[in-house]
């Protein structure tokens, strides 16, 4: 039996210093404390019904990390079933225990990614209709993420092959090689998308947000609070995934994107969009050039045991052209 | 073997007066003609690769209806189940030809609602990131369709119980009957809605706009055609579906709803959403009346083999209080 | 000299229940305390560089009414061309001061409206870019006020002649008799407004929007806090004035209007704009019906001297047939 | 007697290639033709009453430039005022003639600025609730001009001075030496706009947007006419004048801004903004760095009697550090 896996639908963060996290998450982007404790803190978007982002302070010692990506799944004959894959393919995993959640799968993909599936969640109300309780621009729920791997056609494979995720969009290099890929569970563009570069490492977490505007608000608002060095990259509108967007950088350099506008991909004969590296409209179709940051770093990623994943070099060398 | 059902994906209407139809849909609305051919217009919005909207003249003597809603389904195994699914409950069905659909099954469910189901279709490219080419407001896909029936509780348990369908939302009276349902294959909140009235009529045909200021837009343009006659309800938020809405009349009296921003449903314990049909947010979160013709005017539905599916009376009596 | 009025600048509200109206003006529209003392709630919208709305509790048995509407006027010699006029015209008058306007001119106009003026002002660090810290919708800036009036004709030509208003737009009953008119000062559509009616009683008072989805998230926000019913009439799109609108009514019935993109009116061969009183497209270009409320309520105004004005009936009788 | 000068209101560019002008300013950004005859282009926005850019080719051997700044008055007396201020200053001036202008007064300003003064005018019915005739983003009316100077400090003082122009922004280096200002005389932020650097030069025209979608429209329009390489600059937040914008250049190079949102001006105790050249909120509130064309290409300007006139050096050297 393959695994049903559902959409992605948290991630836990490991932080400097949580009070400087919290008046990012909380004050400037107005995000929905819904637990605090345990010295932690989880937060969710306005549609969400649990908590999507846990921010926990680093240990002693240790540099601000990705402790895990995790994914949503129809049922607990998927958590078998992706026992039976670790076993087989001998992957790191074991069962720990999350707030909200008895029966968390921790589990490490062939390509040092930590992820984590759960099946069994305790939900609460919504805040989507609760208009008077939203702050600041209003993030409404998790949409995706995008972690940089050093070799995007192989891990894109194993998430095709083994859990049945379906390619959206993908772009390849002069020579035809996969320099990134988009792939997706849920119908949408996508769930996780692939980059090319060292790693693993998170590129971003991705919320979904309910109109163009509350995306331009975001940035009134980290002006306002002059912060405007947390805005990395757009507003824009995408080439890939055609999504309006813009991407933030959380004070340990976290990655958020904000995103709204997509497409569907739930026709049994959606052709997957192929686009060419250097093509000024794949990364903002208005031809706007990416920072050099935003292909240089990345969040480090939690390796099965503790301790940091080591990042591997990309196999295909060079960044986009449209680069400033 | 249960049909696999995609998502609701065209509707085919007969109008007194091509010409008119077409000022509407594609003057004012903006709606891209795909073909313009065998006497009939095809119609998609920029995210279709295929027709979504068929538009062909009434036959002599006939008043405007609908003649068929269309699913897509996933493949031809599906069609099988559905023809089998016919024979058992003795469902009218047969094979037709339609543009782009070479196999194309026709069949009328137990509650005279014409349906189709295909899985091969000639695509197109899509309009979505030719900007340039969009007109009007932009209509961007199809969404849903709502047909109102007499016995929402019926309809509702075969479309869920044959064709797999999910409940998202639903209302109920002081007796907790079922007066109005909303249900979906897609992961949305619906393809298909179902409201207590006599039927089976078309209640409305809906499509997917890019942002609320699109909807806002549509106002302006009928306004400035000299046309407010056009726009009968909205815009809104509803509370049902949290989306915004705008309701309009085609000049044959087809009922379009533009519609925009609601939530994902994707989730194994969705608990589907219960609301009283007196609730004066139910239908407009922000409290606004609903126009009495919106509940009392519909779209006569083709009943299998021609001539016009006979109403009946709705089960529940009354419409919600919240009317003007 | 004739006075050089600037611009509608502030109003003076008493209110039964100081705290419901800070719920409703600071908690719900977020418009920002500039002061709290003497017993009153000074507030401004986020443009404004001085407060434009003072709330003070109604004295023992007097019922909510509005103790005046001011304008910023350019010099003190304006000042002294009013107390000229009053004195030749026999209107009411008097100096007082107020929070942070140390001379402010009280006058009553010929038709009982309560007048202020004054030039001299303390101004504080607007939050226009403090976004950061706007709350709720944003209110922007005071935009205008709208006066139901007896004699819009004898009113409007007293403000034209004496005060140096300018005529934007005005309708006309099948008669040509005024029924309404739109006068302004400051090169926008309007400061003040005059419908035939009962009166004098202020219609409302009205704040400028930076967007139209800012006016669609207060709609949002009175429905999250479960007050859909301070949704008076709107959102849409006004025929008169182009400006997209909303209006809404406070705990104690003053109605505000949130009010955003009009158009200028500097050019000197500027042609006021006709509008027949009965035209579907005047009151919303939609051609959406009014809520009778909004025709028969107001809020009644002071007497100078204290005591409320008399108010008498409109000189043309009806109302708008596009009305429900 | 002071000259009382209404507003900007007219520019007349000289262009290569009338037809791609046309492309991109009627069929991509939408602009209505008011007509279109003697060889020229006269286009307008949908609240303009008379044409606000006129377009014409090119003499043999010329390259593109701008041939006017246009200005409409209150009343002739003002043109006396100004022949009587262009004796006296021994400023090259004379009457022309143009289309729907039958005495229009060119003059040349003491910096070599070509400028033209008008009064009479021949209106037209605005397009603006001619929502249905709205093509692309929907430009509505001119908003102001930005030229670039040799010394802004001098040429503004003669604008304040001479034709009674206020100050609303201006921009200081460390030697608190005037780098830029703005400064009106409609009570907007500013109908002309002064740069530091070689001139006189137009650094651009700008036009009012409905709303910031209307900017992103633009963008995606042009994006998806594959012409993503007319977009230089935004979409974005001004710091100064709190503007929504985007610059875009027309294929002779011409720069438009697209503008809105914006603030009042009209206080008497107005005091003007001031700002430090490197601040990273000034250009663009969010921090986005401005590419170095920006500030490096401008339109040249035609001198009176014909030729172009010579640009001599900024006063100040350098440019701000936000560039890229």
């Amino acid at each position: 039996m393959k695994p049903d896996i559902i959409r992605i639908a948290q991630a836990i963060f490991t932080v400097q210093d949580l009070s400087a996290s919290k008046e990012f998450y909380v004050d400037l982007l107005g995000m929905n404390v819904l637990h605090e404790e345990r010295g932690a803190l989880y937060l969710r978007g306005v549609e969400d019904r649990e908590w999507t982002l846990k921010l926990e302070p680093c240990r002693e010692g240790e540099a601000p990390r990705v402790r895990q990506l995790g994914y949503r799944v129809r049922d607990e004959a998927t958590l078998d079933a992706l026992i039976a894959l670790a076993d087989r393919q001998k992957l790191p995993h074991r069962w720990e225990e999350e707030l909200d959640r008895p029966r968390m799968l921790r589990m490490q993909d062939p390509f040092g990614i930590p992820l984590s599936f759960y099946h069994e969640v305790k939900t609460y109300p919504w805040l989507l209709q609760e208009y008077h309780q939203h702050r600041g621009p209003g993030l409404q729920r998790v949409d995706h993420c995008n972690v940089r791997v050093p070799d995007v056609k192989a891990t894109m494979d194993w998430y095709v092959n083994e859990l049945g995720f379906r390619l959206s969009e993908y772009t390849v290099d002069e020579q035809e090689q996969y320099w990134a890929a988009w792939i997706q569970r849920r119908g949408g563009v996508h769930d996780f998308a692939l980059t090319n570069g060292a790693g693993p490492c998170l590129h971003h977490w991705a919320y979904w947000m309910p109109d163009p505007m509350s995306i331009i608000k975001t940035c009134d608002i980290l002006a306002g609070a002059r912060q405007p060095e947390r805005i990395e990259r757009g507003p824009g509108r995408h080439g890939v995934s055609n999504a309006f967007f813009l991407y933030i950088r959380d004070p340990d350099g976290h990655r958020i994107e904000l995103y709204t506008s997509d497409y569907i991909t739930v026709d049994p004969d959606f052709v997957p969009i192929r686009w060419l590296r250097d093509d000024p409209r794949r990364q903002t179709l208005w031809g706007a050039k990416t920072p050099r940051s935003w292909f240089e770093e990345a969040s480090a990623m939690e390796a099965f045991g503790g301790g940091v994943q080591e990042a591997r070099e990309g196999a295909l060398t060079g960044i986009p052209v449209h680069v400033i």
